[in-house]
């Protein structure tokens, strides 16, 4: 292949990743597409890439869902192997974090007049400071002692969730994630109310016909952020007071145990606003309270008060509203004082079993059992029984 | 291949069709089977086929759900490009519809002495109108203003489900499926019971030895119709007095609100014929009252009165036995007004819950948002909250 | 190949069999394997074997799970079309059973430097004596009259399960699964507590280090037990008194009828231990008691009384506890003079409910009602009915 066709074809590329072609991409990669990104990528992103599907959505699809940023060409050379490398700049933003300005070499490799291979080299430092949070804004995030706090901070919109929540819920999410000394979060909001779902005011802001366009920006790094967390290894306590609405319910949801204050109100309300929902509430409704009460939540838009809510499962506990926040600081600080590694093994029994058979569940108990009697907090947990002592737990 | 060999393989295929000879069809048709099906033909049913199983499957299947019919071949020509062209008629029934006989044409192309493609010309007309209904006689089908009403209709046999009640089920819930113009649906019944299940006078009648025909029979249409009902964009109110059993209790099920009256019992009542129950049953149980008490229902033909049925979670309502009629059409009127759209994402999103993990859960949720968020419904609703004013919904 | 070669190879063989090397096996068979075992052999192990992963998994897996045993080769013999041949014995004991000595002969074939064939000729008279029960001590086993009873059996021990307890559920499991005379059968503990559960005295005599191992141990006969009884064609009756804790609450969860005598505590118990728990908590709890409950059995270690059991769906009744045995003893009784067939298409319908799409499971329940109709228990059940008397079930 000729410089020419070889750099339209780089071209191209450029230009379906910048617009998030993914026809063009498909056209552009050759089948046998072979990718390698520089190892140092925060988020787990270096590494190879085994044909164009892979590289599609675990490398440029995962670089989308922490970025806002565009690979910007600026030199051509084709080397004499007829593979072509291009100079640039990624420029742009980490969602939820700062500016991203970062040099890159790309080699590319041709085949049948396809590209065939990508080797990027770029300044992986630049793609972590990028991400390192700028303040937030609508929710704090603190950690002491292994112990960490996410207080929802939009007191006066009753912490409804616009796109700033959004991104940085799912920026604290990424925080947790990447921590080894958190042994256990708790969630809960300012003011007084919990979360009233998401910022309506928000959605009427977006232009006629950009409704859809802003449901999917906020939905997504929400969403992103509640997988993280029903994921996360420690275990998680929310405590709620004033209202739990709409997809504002998924924080309920992610946490081990819940409380509520007295006189919590809890509601779907989506139908009123002819949406079909967010939140993780299709998921989670049907296992908690079964398809009858789901559909009545949906449909008739049942408002739940804070006992039919502690009877239905959706809360475990209902609290007078001025001990909430002691009891929920018990609770979460009694869970990082526990067999967390043990706490982890459940969070992950309990969450997958609904997808297993009773006899995959069987062998995966077994495999779970067997590495939490690994931990010394078992081991010393079982002496400390017989010698009827309480046991100390180390998280280990 | 010479016209007598492919003549032999055409009347092998017509055969196999005929009897229902899977193995046959299998020997019969190449892997890289192309199948082209008269685009007119109702039910969706035109259009191409991929391969022997997508045929089989697809296009042969569905038909034999929906018609009782044979291709008869008349008369055979070898085309001078190899293939064979055979004209004939389809004669037959529409099941719980009127007569078929469409002329057809189909071309049949051949490779390694196997059939390789199939073209079918037919007069769809005619398969349109065997669809068309016979009278209903064991149900009422009625709709107004964008409201079906299915009223179950031997109110001397305490609606008991016969053969025919079973096949015009299956006709309904096709009929249903087959409008547009459908905003929600009450399922009801004529009479003092809403349904005792399974007619088992009928299967007295079976002849020594047809009793597991009988049930085949009568199984088939009725768990298409609820399979179809299951799957209706439009969402469903059932309402029930007296007694629902056995099967019966399907129909509660398929509602997305069900409406008791006072007074009404609930059981399953297969074990005391020696039976394992229909009417899926054993798929929303589970899911409504947990394994515990479905044992209970099945096994120790537990009788639920309407409070307990509400607090199990059979039911949504339960209402005095004078006001049924006003509560359930009040409720499915509201529906109907609703925003229809987001109910249908919402219907699919609870149905399809139980087989999705959490993360895909969380990816269809979005998808869904973001559909419901470009309906104009949405749109108004969200202006219409913003300036405090009630929203109205169009279904669109 | 040559003698040495190919005896160098068997020799591998043997010892990666007998250390449980899953990647020496890898390595040393031929990816197109095929594996004989004597017909005659227990628990349907003989028979032909395709490909490493189907001899590893299902027939020496299989083995492992039900002997402790090893084959020791002693004579070696290259036959003139290159295979080779080995005598030896099969020497250890069947577990919670006898010993096994059992001559056999090998004929091993070979392809590519690898192991392509293994026949198998042994004495298999000697590996069913070898199952056949040493005396059971921790559990009594009985049948009667077609009902089996299973009897927890070391009450000064509180029945808490040890290694002894695990092996011989297993046996016990396997026995009722053999016998195709047992309509129902009866679990329950001698003494004044069911059982506590995991004897962690046992967990407490292990060397440092050694209670992974323990664990797997102790786990793996009785997931295996409990995995039997799960998919038992009988139904089950469990009655509980005094305590049903930890693993031993999947005694309860394979019951189709579970009885508790008043004043009946439940409890999991296992992160006391620092343990993620065992005995299919993880798999049943979210289905009963739903995700929220089960954190709060798990995490909190919430200890429920009878009642709170029977209403979250852990029991069917409660019962005073001095009529615990006649309660159980009867419904046991019903159910064994009941349509047993039927009930077993129920067990298998609901069990496998979780898995299945609605879809899916109509095919399914057609498909059971078909076969239950087909019993001549159905046959005269529905003559019974429209005769007004009471059927007689035969289980047939």
């Amino acid at each position: 292949m000729d410089r020419a066709a070889a750099q339209e074809l780089a071209t191209q590329l450029y230009r379906a990743l910048s617009s998030g072609d993914r026809d063009g991409l498909d056209r552009l990669l050759h089948p046998a597409f072979e990718g390698h990104a520089t190892e140092g990528l925060p988020l787990g992103l270096g590494g190879d890439y085994h044909g164009p599907a892979e590289m599609r959505r675990e490398f440029w699809g995962r670089i989308g869902r922490s970025y806002a940023a565009h690979a910007v060409p600026a030199e051509f050379a084709l080397l004499d192997d007829g593979r072509l490398q291009v100079r640039g700049r990624y420029q742009g933003k980490a969602r939820g974090g700062g500016d991203l300005d970062a040099e890159f070499v790309h080699v590319l490799s041709f085949s049948d007049d396809r590209i065939s291979g990508l080797e990027q080299l770029t300044d992986s430092g630049r793609w972590a400071e990028a991400l390192a949070p700028v303040d937030l804004e609508t929710v704090k995030f603190t950690v002491t002692d292994g112990v960490g706090e996410l207080r929802l901070n939009r007191p006066t919109a009753r912490n409804a969730l616009n796109q700033a929540a959004a991104d940085e819920l799912y920026e604290v999410a990424l925080r947790c994630a990447a921590r080894d000394d958190l042994r256990a979060l708790l969630v809960t909001g300012e003011g007084r109310a919990f979360t009233v779902g998401g910022d309506i005011s928000a959605f009427a802001e977006a232009e006629p016909g950009e409704l859809p366009a802003v449901l999917r920006r906020m939905t997504s790094p929400y969403h992103e952020a509640l997988r993280i967390f029903s994921g996360l290894e420690a275990p998680i306590v929310t405590a709620a007071r004033g209202a739990v609405a709409g997809g504002g319910l998924g924080l309920l949801y992610v946490a081990d145990i819940a409380f509520a204050a007295e006189g919590t109100k809890f509601a779907t309300g989506f139908t009123g606003l002819g949406l079909s929902g967010d939140g993780a509430n299709s998921w989670f409704l049907p296992r908690l309270v079964g398809l009858r009460r789901a559909f009545e939540l949906y449909y008739e838009q049942r408002v739940l008060d804070a006992d039919e809510a502690a009877e239905w499962g959706l809360v475990s506990h209902v609290v007078p509203d001025e001990a909430l926040e002691d009891r929920a600081w018990a609770a979460v600080r009694k869970l990082a004082d526990g067999p967390t590694r043990a706490y982890c093994e459940i969070r992950r029994l309990l969450r997958d079993s609904w997808s297993s058979t009773l006899s995959d569940q069987l062998l995966k108990e077994t495999e779970a059992i067997v590495r939490s009697g690994a931990t010394s907090d078992a081991g010393r947990a079982v002496e400390a029984f017989l010698a009827k002592k309480t046991p100390i737990f180390e998280g280990r």
